[in-house]
C-alpha cells in the first residue's frame, strides 16, 4: 500500500439516482484511483446515499492501492442530486462522515464546474430527465428538474411519454396515426392498445426513456408527429439557454445521454450560446473541494 | 323481514377504482334498496373487488329489509372497470359467487345503457380520468381510458397536470405567467416551484384531478393558458364524440364529475350529437342483468 503522509488527497463524487461516480486525485499525479457505487440521491433514501459515497469512496482508495485507514484524509467535493432543497442539503452536512473534509454540492453545480473546467459557466443535462444550472460572479440559477411527469420537458422520458400518448391516439384514431406510432409498438412489441398500456401504465420514466431515440429517428426521417414533439422540446430548451445566459457573458454546455442529439434542433440564438464540456462532472467535484479547500486553507 | 318467494330479485352493481354502488330492483316496485362498499376495480385486486360486491349485495338486501338468504335469489348485474382486458373477465368470471346469476360487463357498458334507458347509445365519462364507449347494432366501441398519465386526456388529473407543468414553466420564465400559475400556488398553498413539486412529485391521479375546477376558472375568465388546455381536450373530447356515433345513428351522453362542465366548450359538430344521461350506471346494471336473464329464459 501506498501512503501519501499528510498531503491532502482529492476526492470528487458525483451521485445521482442511478448510480455514484468517485475520482481519486493527487496534485502531482492527477487521477489515481476511481469507484463506483449505487444509487446516492439523499431525496430516495439518506442512509443509502451515505453508503454510497461511503462505498464509491473506499472503491477509489481500493482502485488506486491505498489503505482504507486514507479516508480521514480524503478532502471530499460531493455533488449530489436534491441538494438545493435546505432540509435535504442540512440532512446530509449532519452526517457524521469519516472524512477529513467533506464540501457538498448540487450535482448541476459540480457538472458545471466540469464542463467549464473550474470557471463560471451553464450546463443543461439531458437524460432520462432534464434540467439546467448556471453560475456567474457568485450567483446561481437552476432551472427545470422538476421531476416526472411534472417537469423534465425533453429529457428522454418526456419524449417516451410524448411518443405513447400519439400511438394510444392514433389507434383510437382520435390522433394522426404516423410511421411514430408503428415505431412505438414495434419497439415495444405491442399488438395494440391494451398491450401498450399494460406495458407503461403506472411505470416511472426510465421505461419511457427508452422510446427517446426513437422518437429523434423519426423526426429524423419527417414524421409530423415526432417533429412537433421534438421541436416543442427544442423550443423549451432553446428558451432555457437563453435563461441559463442571462446572468452574464457565459457559455452552456449540454450533457447526459441525449445532451449530442437535441443540439442540432435548437434554435440558431441558443446554439451559438453553446460550447462542448471540458471534463465530467466528477472532476468538476474535485474541482470544488479544491476551490473550498484552497478558499478555507488560503496563506 | 319481507321475502319475495321465487320472484326473480334484480341487483344491479356500479363497480370502480373509489367505490361500488348496488340498487335492488323489484319489477313491480322499482328500486327497493341501495348499497355502498369500497373499490371494485379487479384490476387494483380482484378478491377485494369481489369482497365490494358482495359487501354492497349484502347493504342492498339489508337497506330493503330483506335477509341474507335471499343472496341466492339475486340475479346480479355488475358493470365494473377493466374487464374489457380478457384476462381479468376470466379471472373474475371464474369467482364462486352466492348469487342466482352473476352478469358481468364493464362499466362503460352499463353507464351507456343506464344512459340511454337500454338502449343503443355511447357515453363519455370524464371525472379524473375520462374514457368513450359506444354500442350500436350489436357492435360496441371503447375509446381512450388508457390510464393517467399515459391517456384520460380531458380528465380531471390531466388537467391538473397541465396546470402544474404550466405553472412550473412560468416560475422558472420559461413559459407565459399568465393568472393560471398564480391560481394553482393559491390553491396548493405552495410559494414556490420546490414546494409545488414536493406536493406533487410521484402522487396518483387524485391530486392532481382537485384542480380541474380551477383550470376551468381561469379558461372561463380568458386566461390565455387556461384557454389553451381547455381546448385541447375539448378537441379532443369533440373527435371521441364523431368517432363513437360512427357506429350508427346514436347519441352520446356526458356522464362523470366533468361531464356537464366540459359540454359547452365542445365543437357544434359535438353538441349536436349530445343527449342527457336517463339514468345513473348502476339501473343500467339493472336493465343488463334483466336483458341477459330475458334472453336466457325468454318463452
Amino acid at each position: 500500500m501506498t501512503s501519501f503522509g499528510n498531503e491532502p488527497l482529492f476526492l470528487g463524487i458525483d451521485g445521482g439516482g442511478s448510480k455514484c461516480r468517485a475520482v481519486l486525485y493527487r496534485k502531482d499525479s492527477g487521477i489515481i484511483g476511481e469507484g463506483l457505487a449505487g444509487p446516492a440521491n439523499p431525496v430516495q433514501g439518506l442512509e443509502r446515499a451515505q453508503d454510497a459515497v461511503l462505498a464509491c469512496a473506499s472503491a477509489a482508495l481500493s482502485d488506486a492501492g491505498l489503505s482504507q485507514s486514507q479516508l480521514g484524509h480524503l478532502i471530499v467535493g460531493a455533488g449530489l442530486a436534491g441538494v438545493n432543497a435546505p432540509r435535504t442539503r442540512a440532512a446530509m452536512l449532519s452526517w457524521q462522515h469519516p472524512f477529513a473534509q467533506f464540501y457538498l454540492t448540487t450535482d448541476l453545480h459540480i457538472a458545471s464546474l466540469g464542463a467549464h473546467d473550474g470557471t463560471d459557466g451553464a450546463v443543461i443535462i439531458t437524460g432520462t430527465g432534464s434540467s439546467g444550472f448556471s453560475q456567474c460572479a457568485g450567483q446561481q440559477r437552476f432551472l427545470g428538474g422538476h421531476g416526472f411527469p411534472l417537469g423534465d420537458k425533453a429529457g428522454g422520458a418526456w419524449l417516451g411519454l410524448a411518443a405513447v400518448q400519439a400511438a394510444l391516439l392514433a389507434l383510437d384514431n382520435l390522433g394522426p396515426a404516423t410511421s411514430l406510432s408503428q415505431a412505438v409498438l414495434a419497439k415495444t412489441h405491442s399488438q395494440d392498445s391494451t398491450a401498450l398500456m399494460d406495458q407503461f401504465c403506472g411505470q416511472p420514466s426510465a421505461p419511457y426513456g427508452q422510446l427517446a431515440a426513437l422518437v429523434f429517428d423519426e423526426a429524423a426521417k419527417g414524421d409530423a408527429v415526432a417533429k412537433a414533439i421534438v421541436a416543442d422540446g427544442a423550443g423549451y430548451l432553446s428558451n432555457m439557454v437563453l435563461q441559463l445566459t442571462e446572468l452574464g457573458p457565459i457559455k452552456v454546455a449540454f450533457i447526459g445521454g441525449l445532451g449530442g442529439i437535441w443540439q442540432p434542433w435548437l434554435s440558431d440564438a441558443a446554439k451559438a450560446r453553446i460550447t462542448p464540456a471540458l471534463q465530467g462532472p466528477e472532476v468538476g467535484a474535485v474541482i470544488y473541494a479544491q476551490q473550498r479547500y484552497t478558499g478555507e486553507h488560503a496563506p
